[in-house]
């Protein structure tokens, strides 16, 4: 993804709090798993925990590849690893905790052995650690 | 309001998209008159146009007021004008159009009697023009 | 490019202020005729007029493809015109007014011949109000 | 602080990305402390890391408070506790490790006196983690 001028900051970087916008943008194909259009499904992923490591700045003018992986996997909930990039060096890790959720009910839901199974072929690991070619 | 830092741009003011989502902000009185909760009722503000016009810069570090009145009703329609202000200063002049709307039929609807003699209580005026004191 | 989810509202779709948004991202090619690196150089593009027509709502889930063309060209003045694309359909048209800036002595400065003649190679004409393929 | 409507996403609720812009917002004083004027000064704070933990909901239409309080106070760094309530309720709890930086050497500085003993007005403790009223 390229970075928006309106995403900097005046101190010439990207704003911290733009970091999240794009991990949520990458982690589309992971909500995908859980709901084919999260603006209608009743299925859907709530986030209790958000954290992320901030390596190096982010400038405007470079692209920006953010990796999605998989970490640990619950009976309900899943941790998605995310990594941003640019120019090479790492620069923001995150990690979010999401449940998956029955909007309707309200309530928290198993994850399907068809869910569990898509999240597999995409656990974190060493290779995630190197910088996308 | 207070500008956000975040909202700041690495030209060192406030990004000009940031102008539309104060006005946002400031018009939720004006969308209050159509629905008392815009999450969840069938009536909403429809926006078909917006026009805003730069007169300086918005800078961090300063409270911004923003300035809302009525200009034309129409049968269907009506035109907010909106002016932020910065230290005694006006900084954009906004403009927009929205049409009442029937969001489960999805079509237009007449402006009420009740709507409209709220909205006429707020009409724009050279009052309007002077800085907010 | 694909809308963010957090760019969806509580009415299900692509909130009206997101689109300046767009529009500012799809700039950046003519920002790039006036100033190579836009959070360093001392030329800039001020926008002191921005318009917008919003033809139907944008949605989250399909791409969108914003268009940028060039109106009127001025002395020290160009208006942008674009258009945003969603299946097919015009979704906005926008209409921004920048003025060439000398960022140091915070005033407004000539269009070069060498801009002038970028520019007009993206000229608006019936072309650009036929949907891209 | 008041939500948005632009902050609201299509499941009827405040986005996540929302939270570190609202934390961002009421981190302000704490950024003073360091730096009187951000866009400005070369001491600054960078973040280098941020951890929320969702609780509950925000919901638009009801106002938020967020409490901010210090955790840890290092030779360099330090730990800001943040907490957003809504109807009397917690909704989410923030923690931010910042890092004293001098934006022209761009390398980090020691917390001087002062700011330690401004900081240290503001310990988080058990009071804090009553709603606020």
């Amino acid at each position: 993804m390229r970075p928006r001028f309106c995403e900097t900051d005046a101190l010439g970087h990207i704003n911290n709090t733009v970091l999240p916008v794009w991990f949520l943008e990458a982690r589309e194909p992971v909500i995908a798993i859980f709901t084919p259009d999260p603006t209608l499904s009743k299925n859907g992923l709530a986030m209790v925990h958000m954290d992320i490591t901030f390596k190096a700045e982010s400038m405007f003018g470079s692209p920006v590849t953010v990796t999605t992986t998989i970490g640990k996997i619950g009976n309900r909930s899943l941790e998605v690893v995310q990594r941003a990039w640019q120019n090479g060096a790492l620069t923001a890790v995150g990690k979010a905790t999401l449940v998956s959720f029955d909007t309707v009910a309200r309530q928290s839901q198993p994850i399907s052995d068809i869910q569990r199974e898509q999240l597999q072929q995409h656990l974190d690991g060493p290779d995630a650690e190197q910088p996308p070619t």
